[in-house]
């Protein structure tokens, strides 16, 4: 019923997460209606970012040259390295400003369902920048979810005795209502308890 | 906290109508993790659409060339001239099938208190195809809301006489929009259409 760019649009923006067949013709309604230089804006800021962002040389994380802004400022401390599983969990830990170590980012968690293998992951780099002097510790915040889980204790094991390695706590969030706690967390949370 | 490429395309993104910054984000983090085949498609079906498709010189709406393909198609009874706000308003009533005449794409409606007078939408045009021989008749389907009411009286009243013009049956509820309607009750709307 479309033209065919019309229809190539909406294809496109359908690929999108979360963006179902309405959305998508909505969103090529409106790129549509807009103005030729904001719609080529954001035609450019697709293109320009897929060419010119790769991954971090150290950590894996996403980076504009070959290291990224964090592995490249001299203030942090090289000592502490955090794991994630994607650069988008990066975000939040900044967020707090709490953490002024290191990232590791591994681009997934292991799924053998899916066919994600530790060799699929950035296990060995960071297997290798761990085994450097410098660092005395590894926190492993991936997800707690059960691929989460089942690649931090994967990287623990193969970390065991090179340095110090931590997980998140996990437990009850802060504001949560007991009564409406699920039962995993909560066992987690009783069985994590500690001393006031 | 993101490089700058990163940066520009959350704000680009962000830009797009239901797009907070989060969810810009999130597409942005999706894009990055895109194949490049993948992202370079969605960029260039952007640019295609703002360079391929314009409006047809008959009945205004999207087309790629001169004619859009309602406007080509022979099969079409040029004497009914269903009129609408939008390019989008279009796609529900060739749903239904019921219609089998030609269309007029404002190009959006009367709205004095946002500077949208006559002469801002495609009325002359309008005028200009309901004076050809062949045209019976001028279905108004702008949207029930104020404008698009607004906007169906300034026409009737300069159509006066000239064919016969008719308005969408109410039975669609008044302050919806017509590009969301559920194809019942747009069928009953558009075979109880009223001479005004």
């Amino acid at each position: 019923m479309h033209a065919a760019p019309i229809s190539r649009l909406i294809n496109e923006l359908s690929r999108l997460p979360g963006v179902g067949r309405r959305t998508a013709q909505r969103l090529a309604f409106h790129i549509l209606r807009a103005d030729d230089e904001e719609a080529f804006a954001l035609a450019d800021a697709i293109r320009e970012v897929k060419e010119k962002i790769g991954l971090c040389e150290i950590c894996q994380n996403l980076a504009e040259g070959p290291r990224c802004r964090i592995c490249q400022d001299e203030g942090r401390d090289r000592s502490v390295i955090c794991v994630v599983e994607e650069p988008a969990d990066v975000i939040p830990f900044e967020r707090i400003g709490e953490f002024r170590g290191l990232y590791h980012v591994l681009g997934g968690a292991l799924s053998p369902i899916d066919g994600i293998d530790p060799e699929h992951l950035k296990i060995a780099e960071l297997l290798h920048r761990a085994g450097a002097e410098e660092v005395r510790e590894v926190v492993l915040a991936t997800n707690p979810t059960t691929t989460g889980e089942a690649t931090a204790l994967h990287i623990a094991g193969q970390l065991g005795g090179v340095v110090i390695v931590t997980r998140l706590a996990s437990g009850l969030p802060v504001g949560a209502d007991l009564e409406h706690a699920d039962e995993v967390t909560l066992g987690r949370a009783f069985s994590g308890r500690r001393t006031l």
